[in-house]
């Protein structure tokens, strides 16, 4: 499996060892710094290696956990997420994942989850708030002659984890196709305040940074060659609710730019992952639209469509997400896509400075939405994590526009996605512009927080809980408690509650 | 009263009229746009004037109420909101305030109230979103013979309202120090998006626009001549809770540099307005820090006495909001503090961008925040309006640092500002740093939500609500329900029920 082109520094090419014996370099308790974005660009050797390692140490000596606190960039997959949480080989995870087996160590009470805004994961990192960064492990497609790296299909946060680590363990994976080499934009003009400069971008396409990712050759304590796919999830066809949604969001595009109020070729797009953000890229791609620019943090199938048809003009990102057929259609086509898309570090492509000058269009999706327009992006029931806030935060704060999307309803209509208060709430009332689901579109902009009430039930939340919707609404109004936020306290939360000890959100008749 | 010194443009002097003729310009139904900002620079007469025709109107015609939407930088006084809002005269109100008339109205549904991200209001009035200006009505000290505007006290969205206007009716009012005149620094770069450029500034005290407001002169109607103060609320002296707060502050900003994680200066301070701010201010005055800078929103007193001392370098701010006592040192000694003080634009003292670059230490209160961090600066038990967000997500959301401060009772012990669950969210988990009362601080950053609890519990909350609040805690755990944020969702906001029909957050025994 040894692809000897990939590994240009002899340097380097000295420190190649198996997966096992890289594992072993990373001691217990260390904080470790690993690529990985929407499930791209992650380690695939190593984190199974110390997983294996840690099985056999648990089983040894099993009073003294061996654990290691993982920061990427995002989510990952089994390879890494997985086989880690399943040997209770992870004490602290951070910013972002997707698992399910971490996801159930966390909701369990097994595992420390500190949940962040992508943009400000390097931040932090820098002022030192999150501790040491011991060692990074980070997934490159080669390694060039001078040392420095070609990034893989993700970059989150590597620039920043190999110039905090003191070692760094490179995987080099021959599977990811040797043509991402110049699609990268790797900004080295960060800094940390009171020597941050203005980042000179005002335009997706612009380019601020160089190809490859430095890293001093002393620091590479380990190099392992892989040959492993991406994640590489498959996406449904769009279904009808999502076709809905979509149709929502191109009519409110339709009118806004009538009204005057967005450009022709609409303002830079931010898309969620996912089956409904997919199908709005698909209907995008077959609108009226053209001469699109799209300003994101990752790219799916549905904006591969639109930069080939030529409706999209550039993506700019931080990692790819694509199925099967998606990285199939990629590779096949990558001459095309390398001209089109730019890939950067995330604390660039979420970056509030860059978000708010471009005017950002935030298309993100949500668990649930209060009547006053405040957004649930990550817990179920106010209690249990689902994900992550991810990037929806960094975009709909500081972008021009944020549409929140939902199907009306989840679990067969046991669940009203429209509550009369959230559980939990990623984003304020200050900040949701849009929520959009399959019965229409609620346009809160410019609306104190009962026009909001009315908007949201009578456009967006489904018949079946909209008329209970608006008596705990009226009910909140004529209750004689405060007038511009009306709420029922002792019912606020009765939803939740009831679907938590029922299974139902609507009362049983 | 007319000083005639103040017009110096021979057109728009000859626009000069009573505040009665002024108002009468003024058309029910109206998008009124004022200058103002915590209770500096804003209109003086004709708001009154206003609503003395509005009383007449409504005495007669009281079947077609004539009101108008009220549009400022933020808070105002009784001559602007007070007045208006006492006739009846508001429909509408953005994006800020702290009248207790208007108030009044907000919380019994007479009056709608919109409340915006300061920063995002000039965005949301160019975008159109907030429909149509029809007039602008605004405060200067002086008109120069260019028609070009001296501005006043605050800055606010003055710029904005005169661009976006078809009418403009200016108050000149010679009680303002004509030496205000240079001290304004008025940006004219920016844009709507696509067109937007970086910001060229990177240090508070970097000049990047003009002294004056520009202002056709075929948009004014009126002038109208005034010689009234500012509303120069008093401050209180530092108590024993706020000083008690400043000491934690001091403390934890020393051991930050001890570690490295803060620069000797520390990083440019924002404070929010209060007593509780003003006693921080106070600390920082006769603490061991020198050179600092100041990017904020509003100076007040402490920030002068920091000025004077020359432990503060410099200070950015859009308003001043100063006891009679402060206006009086400034206006002795103005020669200095305009050498030293620059007001901009709210959208640029505001912007997001230049949070995030200058790295500010945001430093604000907070009505109550609960035991995972989320906080709430808006809504008293859930449904009624204080005063609204201000700048507080602006500073909070994209600084390097964002500080809340609270005494950790309110109404002698009847409230803990610290609970189960907050009532109404402004700072989500994600934004909320560091919490500071007068028991102690805790250090959120980096941190899970169980492990925050426990900090805010243990160093924050007030001994008569500890074990309460770690009874929850505790039950929250161990209810068999989610361990990412433990909740019990039938208790969550029982606290704020019971203080609604108690009058106390503790049960009777």
């Amino acid at each position: 499996m040894s692809d000897a082109t990939r590994i240009h520094c002899p340097k380097l090419r000295k420190k190649v060892m198996t997966a096992e014996a890289a594992a072993a370099l990373i001691t217990a308790g260390s904080n470790v710094g690993m690529s990985g974005f929407t499930g791209a660009g992650y380690p695939k050797a190593v984190p199974g290696a110390l997983a294996e390692r840690i099985r056999q140490h648990n089983a040894q000596e099993g009073n003294k956990p061996f654990r290691i606190n993982v920061w990427t960039g995002a989510s990952t997959a089994p390879e890494l997420d997985g086989t880690l949480a399943e040997v209770d080989g992870i004490e602290m995870r951070l910013p972002f994942q997707s698992d399910p087996i971490c996801r159930d160590r966390i909701n369990t009470g097994k595992m420390d989850y500190v949940d962040l805004h992508l943009s400000e994961v390097s931040q932090n990192a820098w002022s030192g708030f999150l501790g040491k960064m011991d060692i990074a492990l980070i997934e490159v497609a080669g390694i060039r002659e001078d040392g420095s790296l070609i990034p893989s299909s993700s970059l989150g946060n590597n620039k920043t984890w190999i110039e905090q680590a003191d070692k760094v363990i490179l995987e080099v994976n021959s599977q990811q196709n040797a043509k991402l080499e110049g699609m990268h934009d790797v900004y080295y003009g960060t800094a940390m305040p009171p020597n941050r400069k203005p980042i000179m971008m005002t335009h997706p396409a612009d380019r601020i940074g160089e190809a490859y990712l430095r890293c001093p050759a002393e620091k590479v304590i380990a190099v392992v060659e892989t040959n492993s796919m991406d994640r590489n999830s498959a996406f449904k066809a769009p279904d009808a609710v999502s076709i809905k949604i979509a149709e929502h969001i191109l009519e409110f595009f339709q009118k806004e730019i009538e009204i005057g109020r967005l450009p022709k070729n609409l303002l830079p797009i931010q898309s969620g992952v996912g089956n409904i953000a997919n199908a709005v890229l698909e209907g995008l791609n077959d609108g009226p639209f053209k001469n699109l620019t799209a300003f994101t943090e990752v790219i799916q199938d549905g904006m591969l469509k639109m930069l080939k048809s030529g409706t999209l003009e550039v993506a700019s990102s931080t990692a790819f997400s694509l199925s099967p057929e998606g990285l199939k259609e990629f590779n096949e086509n990558i001459d095309l896509y390398r001209e089109k898309i730019i890939l950067r570090p995330q604390d660039i492509s979420n970056h509030p400075e860059l978000a708010r000058r471009l005017g950002i269009i935030a298309m993100n999706g949500l668990i649930e939405v209060d009547i006053y327009g405040n957004v649930n992006s990550t817990h179920i029931m106010g209690t249990r994590m689902m994900n992550g806030i991810g990037g929806s935060g960094d975009f709909a704060r500081n972008g021009y526009l944020s549409i929140f999307v939902t199907p009306s309803i989840a679990k067969d209509g046991a669940i009203s996605s429209i509550v009369p208060m959230v559980s939990h709430v990623d984003h304020t009332e200050h900040d949701v512009k849009i929520i959009v689901t399959e019965y229409g579109l609620a346009d809160l902009r410019g609306k104190s927080p009962r026009k909001r009430a009315l908007e949201i039930i009578n456009n967006c939340a489904h018949p079946d809980y909209r008329e209970q919707l608006m008596d705990y609404f009226e009910r909140a109004c004529n209750s004689g408690g405060g007038m511009h936020t009306p709420h029922l306290l002792g019912e606020a939360l009765s939803w939740h509650q009831r679907y938590e000890e029922t299974g139902h959100m609507k009362p049983k008749n």
